[in-house]
């Protein structure tokens, strides 16, 4: 059966998360249908990232085995589709090797948080960011980050539900960008490792908010870090400002 | 009685547009209703631009007179928690003199048009862009936007159901952003006039869309504006695409 790796922008909101489930709306859900309007009969797709509910992606990559052999942009074409009108596309497919797999070839994974502070509530951004009503300090939230960067034990900022086998992670970057809006600021938090622990990325951006607003010390971060205690941790961010924005791979299959 | 300028960002796509009407969700409903709750009875607030049902504001501005001295903060915190969850939020308020009006003492209007050319179907900026597939040439835009450039009679950009006198203007700007998205590319189409026709820039950014596609060439438009004929007009845009990003005043209120 040849494979095929699949490129998968969605806006988060509507769904229970990435992950197929019984009686709730899913990512998963929504392109294995689309996958069986083409090839009749049950579709399992697997997924480099398995985001939450809420949360988004612009560049997820998943793989699917099918039958016949597609032309990869007529695949994309026919899914897309199909799945209209859920918000979810299919911006690229390509043909890979039987041993490709998105979750476990991947060797890289890249997540954007997106928070604006302003007063006035957003409008045209309603559910693509989480909004706090003061600014921030970027670069006291730059210099908790540094702390994070690294090879450490991330047991702070992993949920109570998270399966890795291990909460040692290597996280290589956290980078923010702070872009002046019309009214307030954007806060772009960029982060980028081989694979995030369960609720990671929200746990970070979470409590380094904390940072920013000045309740917690540049240093605090480096201290809950060292706890290995969940209880250390800021508060958990809401998932609508989340985007997993890239996977990596040896060879990248939609070069 | 004070009078107030609001400036006014909106998502349109819950709205049969800005003017108030029976039966059907207005923002300027929306914004009436949140007074009546600061000052029980009716009001009746004006504004610089009345939008069409889809089309969106980033800084329209309207005038509401009150009975109270408000201060100008509070009075937009005020609106902004009874407009929710309507998706308009007041960003300013200022105190205005009794001769300022909204409508009749703007000097300038600003509209962005967004418009993203991308074979897969947008998720996140679904409702606030217009999607087209393939991409466009901008310099043939370019050019045959600089036709409509200057004082012309503006009779075929110019809906059958416009109320103005005359369809007589003078167009200051027209300015075409090409911006590279990960997949596909944006467009934004920035015009500036004191005055606009109804639907005069849905019917430009229309036929320039054409002039992209290159199905007009950039002196078709001239011919198109010298026709002084609506039959002549390229096809009328979506209305999903269109932003009210600016008004202009002979002293800003809100500086």
């Amino acid at each position: 059966m040849p494979r095929y790796a699949l490129k998968i922008e969605y806006d988060g909101a509507p769904f229970a998360g990435w992950q197929r489930q019984a009686e709730q709306p899913s990512v998963q859900g929504a392109i294995e249908a689309a996958l069986a309007r083409l090839e009749p009969g049950p579709h399992t797709i697997a997924a480099a990232g398995r985001t939450d509910a809420g949360v988004h992606a612009t560049a997820q990559v998943a793989h699917a085995d099918l039958t016949r052999d597609w032309d990869p942009f007529r695949l994309s074409e026919a899914l897309n589709y199909h799945l209209k009108p859920a918000p979810v596309a299919i911006l690229a497919a390509a043909r890979v090797d039987d041993d490709f797999h998105a979750r476990f070839s991947a060797l890289e994974r890249r997540y954007l948080f997106r928070l604006i502070a302003r007063r006035a509530p957003v409008t045209h951004d309603r559910g693509l960011v989480w909004q706090v009503l003061n600014p921030l300090d970027a670069n006291a939230m730059r210099a908790g980050a540094a702390h994070l960067i690294g090879h450490h034990d991330f047991t702070t900022f992993r949920s109570s539900l998270c399966q890795a086998k291990s909460p040692v992670k290597t996280l290589d970057e956290i980078r923010i960008e702070e872009i002046p809006l019309p009214q307030g600021r954007e806060y772009r938090f960029h982060l980028r490792a081989r694979s995030f622990l369960h609720n990671q990325v929200r746990s970070i951006v979470g409590t380094l908010e904390r940072v920013g607003a000045g309740s917690w010390a540049p240093e605090d971060v480096r201290a809950a870090l060292d706890a290995r205690d969940r209880a250390a941790c800021g508060p958990v961010c809401p998932p609508q400002g989340l985007y997993l924005c890239g996977v990596g791979y040896a060879q990248d299959p939609f070069a």
